[in-house]
């Protein structure tokens, strides 16, 4: 059989992946970091154990993060990515001419090193000269901001070990000063099958905090249950209200103009959760 | 850890779960089908070692390909299930007033017996007066059924073992001659991540016997890569062209009107395979 992977997603469920070789394991100052090839996805990399990219389906979790908030922006000129050290948020949010600045806030340097060296096709647009790469706390940053990005994306880990602060309602708030007054934050939140709380409790301190919140879906194979899930929260600007000259004509492979609104459209026991 | 059962999905990517109970493993005349009661799913039937149905996901599956051809069919009295032994599409027909008559033809009668012992919730309405069950081979059920049925749902296994018949350009163009003349055909087709070939061959040869051919999707968790395709061909009337006051007003947990249309907003590199 060779090596294989396996992560529990819940105690009793998990997925297990082929490993060609693995090229990291280390204990950062932050958390378990590993990079390993696999069969069946490319290079993969883990964080605490749990799967953050892998080369074949990043682009679904970083098109979908990225190009609804930045087409509901009308002109989205400074975005902050917190968390998102592997660069394929950033990625994404370069295709987008009217972006002048994209600030990403990592707290682990390590994870953008090994993403640069191990993962380029995702992390190679982190030396654009439009980025700016800050090792440091997310939470501090935000805390420190005022009035200065259009908008914000959480691209954090699970609400457990480094990321834990940025589940939290103060943290939602200090995200809304950092924003400009028709600002948009975007976080990702989990999945609806076996993260039912998570949801939920991130969708209430949201709509406490913006006046428009929505909770979108894509389908991501190696995030637990294939469902992923965004929240918006917004100011001004209503993803549902995007006029259609708006798009630009980015190169994707998941998001569309169609799937933008489609996404929106929840599973009954989803929108059931938020109601 | 106690024992846990692994599907693998590809050669180099699975799923696993953890097992309270087994309940049966036996070589049926047809395939090797094992019920084991899981700790996430909770009961589960596995056919040829793939997950075919669970107690805790099965509403997504049985919703979706019941409720989208039966609401797209402005008067389905006819219904016809090729496959499906765990009842569950047949549950779900039932809750449309216009059926007058569900025939359900499968070919290996232990999918059905234990079915009925060991997921009542799903195959418990195998037993309403509306409907037919026969064991029997559902290529030869088509290939002598003429002009009989609004809708026919193919409701099989993978494209090897028993079902292989099941993904023919000639079992199509059966179907095409067993549905009325304005008759809807919808098959289970497999997922885009892994399985493209069976998304383009499906479709190629459904476009060349129906004129109108539609591809949509759900998140099935315990179904390879989370996304699961169907695949409609229809002589006369078009999913995306369902009026409003059409939809019944039907208890589901996964299947909404906004999700009738939105299923249809495919990914781009799911649309780009059946241009």
């Amino acid at each position: 059989m060779g090596i294989w992977f396996t992560e529990k997603q819940t105690e009793n469920f998990g997925i297990t992946a082929k490993v060609k070789q693995t090229y990291v394991s280390e204990k950062t100052d932050f958390q378990q970091l590993d990079m390993v090839e696999t069969e069946e996805f490319g290079n993969m990399l883990l964080l605490d154990g749990m799967v953050m990219t892998t080369e074949k389906d990043e682009f679904v979790y970083h098109e979908m993060i990225a190009h609804v908030p930045l087409h509901t922006h009308p002109n989205p000129k400074d975005v902050l990515v917190v968390g998102g050290g592997d660069g394929g948020v950033i990625r994404e949010i370069l295709k987008h001419p009217e972006v002048k600045k994209a600030t990403l806030v990592d707290i682990d340097g390590k994870v953008i090193e090994y993403s640069k060296q191990y993962l380029p096709s995702i992390a190679g647009s982190l030396d654009d000269p439009r980025v700016e790469v800050k090792v440091a706390d997310g939470f501090m940053h935000i805390a420190e901001s005022e009035n200065e990005y259009d908008v914000i994306m959480v691209d954090s880990t699970e609400p457990v070990g480094p990321a834990v602060n940025l589940f939290s309602k103060g943290f939602y708030e200090g995200i809304s000063k950092a924003l400009k007054k028709d600002g948009i934050l975007v976080a990702q939140t989990d999945n609806p099958w076996f993260h039912q709380e998570i949801i939920q409790n991130a969708y209430r301190d949201v709509s406490e905090t913006f006046p428009i919140t929505r909770l979108y879906t894509a389908n991501i194979p190696t995030y637990p249950s294939g469902l992923w899930t965004f929240t918006i929260g917004s100011k001004k600007h209503d993803p549902l209200k995007v006029k259609a000259n708006r798009f630009h004509d980015i190169k994707t492979k998941y998001y569309t103009n169609e799937i933008h609104f489609a996404a929106f459209a929840l599973p009954k026991f989803v929108s059931d959760l938020v109601k």
